[in-house]
Order: C-alpha cells, then structure tokens, then sequence
C-alpha cells in the first residue's frame, strides 16, 4: 500500500466516526484522501476536516473504489451488506461491529496484545467490542506473568457505549429533572430493546439485547472475545454489565486469578510498565482512576489493585478506558497504523 | 418490658434517623413515648409525628431514663460515647453505626438470618452495614440450600448511603451542570476524606475510608459482618465498593460460588420463597430490578439470576435493596419487634 492513505469511514455522522476523525487528526495519520459515508438520509452533511470541508456520501459498494482502508463505524447489519464489498475494492476494512469477530479468518485485534495476528487477514480485521478492549490491556500483563485462570467482572458502562442518543437522552432526563417534569426514556438500556428505562439517577443491569442463559450479547462479546484475543479458550471468564449514568468512559471491577502466585508489588510493577496501561493507584492519597477524568485519553486506567484474601492466586482491580477511543476509534486507528 | 415501648433516636434529624420515624410508623410499632435526640445544634427542631409535635433535645446520658429502646443511627463516636448510658438506664440498644458490629457480646442481626442471636444481647444488639444486609439476604436461600463456598461481589451504591448531605449534592451538582456552571465537591465519597470527587455522571471506586490492604472499611464490612450474620467464617468474601449517582437503593453484582450443586430452577425457586426477598427476574421481558424503582421498599428485590459457566457450582445474581429502609431503618425496626 501507498504510505499515504485513502480512507474511508461507514457510520462517519456517528459518535464513534467523529471520534475517529478526531484521533485520525491527533494522530497525524498519513491521509491522502478522506470519504465518509452514511446511510441515504445522513448525505449531504458536512463536516471540517484538517481544514477542508467533507461532504457524507451514502454508503454504497461503489464508494469504495480507491479506498485503501475501510473504518467500519455502524451496525453488525451495514458491515455485513458492504464489507464485502469495500474488501473486493481492494480495501483493508478495519470493523468495529461485532459481525466478524468470532469468524475463523477474521483477526480480532488488541494492538498491545496480539498485533502479530493482524497479518492472517483476508481482508477484514475486527476490533473488539469496548468493554473487552478495556479489559484485555488491563489484564494483559498479568496474563504474560503467570497466566489468567478465572476472571470475574461487572462493568460500569458509560451511556455513550449505546450512541450519541443516549447520551442526548440522559441529559434530557437530568434537565427534566431539575425542572421537576417526567422523565422520558426511548434508548436505553438499547434502541433496539423492546422497553426503555429511565439512566438517570438508576443502573441498569443490561447492555445490549439478551442472549443464551441470561445473559446479554454484551456479557458473552467479553467472554468470547477476551478468549480469542489471547488466543486462549482456557480462560474462564464470567461477566455481568450494567449501564451507569455516566457520560464516557466504562470501568470495570475485575476479581481475577492466576495460574501462578505474583505478589501485589509485582504485578503493579507489571502493569506499570505495560503499553497502554496507566498506573494510579495510591488509595492513601485517595488516587484511582474515575470515568469522569478521562474525556480524551486513549489509555487503560488501572488502580485499585489488592490481593484477594478469598482465594490463592487472586487480585482485585479497577479499570477505566475511554470506549469511544481506546475502546473503539482509537483501537481502530492503531491497527490501520500497524498496516502501513 | 412492656407492650407499647418508649424508644428514643439518637441522630433523629439524619437520613436514617427521619427513615426510622416513618417506618415506625408505617409499622404501627406500639408506641408510648417517642424522644428525638441530635447533636446540641439540632435542639430545639420539631417534627410532626402521628399528630404529635416532636421537640429534638440534646442526645445526653439522662435522656435515656425509661427509655425501652434506643435506637442509634448516628457515628461509631456517638454510639461508643452514649450507648453504655443508655444501656445503663434500662434501654436495649440497636445500633446502626459499626461501633459494636464485631464484639463477641453484640449479636449482629438481619432477622430473616438470624433472628435467635438476639438472646444473647447484653445491652446492644447491632444493625449491620447497609450492603451487608442486602447482600445476606439475597444469599441466604442459598446458603442454607447448599452452603456459601466463595462470594465476588462488586457494588453500585446510592449516595444517600453517605448522609443527606450527598444527596444534596449530587441534586446540586447536577443542576450546575445543566446550568452550565462548575461542579463543586465537597462530600463524597464520604465527608470524612480529605479530597472529595464529583459523583454527578461519574463513579467513585471508594465507599467510606480506606482501611488495610488497599481495601475500604465498606469492603471489609461486607466480609466480616456477611461471616457473623451466617455464624460461618469459612465463607470466603471479596468486595469492590463503589458509589454511584443514584438517589437511593443499593445495587450488587454478586458472583457466588456454592458447596454443593444446585439448578438455576431450582434456585430460582428457593429465592422466589424466602422471606424479604422478591424475585424480579425474567429477562425475556426486561425484567429486572433497578433502584430507581424502590423509594419506600423493604424488600430485597433479586434478578438476572444464572448460571456461571466458568466454574462448578456457580451463580450470578444482581440484588438490588433500599438501603436507607432495609439496609438500616426497617431491619432496626424488625430487630425491635423482636424484642416486644
């Protein structure tokens, strides 16, 4: 491929395509040409970028003629009608829905983890899903150190995870609020659910619709994702998400263990030192890390670190990532990056 | 003692003081006398109370003569400098702070558990940490069914846990937002810290103050105290505390690992039984419980209940209980109506 790229971006009106405009920027990645693409109704919108003006065209298989890298931005049903497409034009489409992931010639891409596998891909490289993006860096080296034998964790995901409706929703719901009328709710916990439910001042214990054995798509993305990224179906993995009231970023409280014993300094040693992981952890300073501090970082927050006294082998932990950036755009971009 | 009970509350003015007048009532609790004692500075207000006028005095050893019981919910400092007075005066004393929780002569009582250790009171009989008592009686079913190996639980807690004050708060916080004006802090995650964070569209990885190990003292609630209900210190505990911006109710994500096998049916069917316990669990339908939903329950509401497939003999549930009712006024009321 050129070093310099063409690129395209399906779902470009999107909270996750505006993100990655804007880490595409940040980044300084090598652009030659930028086309965004959206479904018929969005076309026409536009946008500033790098100082010229981008016009949305409607996402059709012809529109990724010349395209070196397809960002997929939407749905698993518009990656499905147009990947195909994007990838007999010769583009590389980097997805960031859930279509593809599990599928055999697919990789499932964490940079820090398993970039290598990036190189088996017949035209399509999925990113996983944010939560277990998020997850996958903080635990990464722990895993490397002395192997990951169960892992329990609840999540605490931010409205933004279900589109830049329902962050409008929640703040409709706390200005409705304030000014003592009903509150309305028409997203969450999912556009697509049957109900809807009120975000603000209340959790909600589901994101994404239900699956098999009660739990949602979302709890078995995190156990089957995890499981391919490290390439390691022998990790035992359960998982319970919940919605919070919160603008960006997912923290996730993580209770794992270890094939191997590690001692609490070592393993915050560890991760201290590991790409894409931030340390704060100082709980006599009052120092962890709070989805509210991070708006525009693309890191893995970790802190809370303690050794689990219920069991041999066991840590406790707090995550934090911001899952439009490391979790979504910002993952994305670092794959296109290792494409160069 | 006798049938209609003189009581007095000491930390009358507080959230739970004003939770245990209306539960109280709403109990039809034989009543003949009832004292509201605060700090020096509350003196003097007055409340209405089953069409009497009730006059705050200062909460002083003298105020407990022929008094019944004296219900405290108030710090460990007032509990520890007032409790030994009202005991010494005649008054059987339940206790919301954690002053007493873990003394050999205190029973520590949810009384859907462990109603029978009431008998052994010298005095002070203690109400448990708010979580604790949610989280016992979610898990009792289950213990007596099959015993409690190991319990993961990470929690989602309402900021009126932390006093009146961080209600206001959060209220105020948010309206600065919607305002557009900055979010000041200057109570959570508890008055007694010494930085203070925004819990308004965030979450704070800490409940109380930090105490040994890099847990809080929440954490280590939620072990010793869930052990001395159960009379059981085998059962192993580990705890992520975190507050979230919600009014009131409790939230918990428990993973539980049992002794001895047990089918999602039937446990479902054991849960759907036990007293204080409601199962809202069908998630074909989006039913689940949420603290939005429980201003004024007693109850302990439990859903999305299943099998964890990482382990033997494992569960998730998620319990939700109104921690200012259950979590402390009405399971002090219930440990009194012991009492009669």
């Amino acid at each position: 491929m050129a070093l310099s790229k063409s690129i395209a971006i399906v779902g470009a009106t999107g909270v996750v395509g505006q993100t990655l405009l804007k880490v595409l920027a940040e980044r300084n990645f090598p652009l030659r040409e930028v086309s965004l693409l959206a479904s018929g109704r969005s076309a026409g919108k536009q946008y500033q970028f790098q100082g010229e003006q981008l016009t949305v065209r409607e996402a059709r298989a012809e529109a990724f003629a010349g395209v070196d890298i397809a960002f997929f931005c939407a749905s698993g049903e518009v990656a499905r009608a147009l990947a195909p497409a994007a990838v007999a034009h010769g583009a590389v489409v980097i997805d960031n829905s859930s279509a593809f992931r599990l599928d055999d010639d697919v990789p499932l891409i964490v940079p820090e983890i398993n970039a290598a596998a990036i190189s088996g891909h017949r035209g399509i490289i999925a990113n996983p899903n944010c939560s277990t993006i998020i997850m996958a860096v903080a635990l990464k080296p722990l895993y490397d150190a002395v192997g990951l034998k169960r892992v329990v964790v609840s999540t605490y995901q931010a409205v933004s995870g279900a589109g830049i409706e329902a962050v409008e929703e929640l703040k409709e719901q706390v200005l409705a609020f304030t000014e003592g009328r009903s509150v309305a709710a028409k997203i969450l916990p999912t556009a697509a659910a049957k109900k809807h439910y009120q975000v603000a001042f209340n959790v909600i214990p589901q994101v994404d619709l239900f699956a098999d054995h009660g739990y949602t798509k979302e709890e078995w993305k995190m156990v089957h994702e995890t499981q391919k990224i490290f390439g390691n179906e022998t990790i035992a993995i359960t998982v319970t998400t919940v919605r919070v009231p919160v603008m960006w970023c997912h923290s996730l409280s993580i209770n794992v263990e270890t094939h191997r014993p590690l001692s609490v300094p070592q393993a915050r040693e560890l991760l201290g030192r590991s790409p894409g992981v931030v340390l704060l952890d100082d709980v006599d300073n009052q120092v962890y890390p709070m989805p509210i501090d991070f708006p525009d970082r693309d890191d893995v927050f970790v802190g809370r670190l303690r050794q689990d006294f219920s069991l041999p082998n066991a840590f406790n932990l707090w995550a934090v990532g911001n899952q439009l950036r490391k979790g979504a755009a910002s993952n994305a971009v670092q794959i296109a990056e290792i494409l160069k």
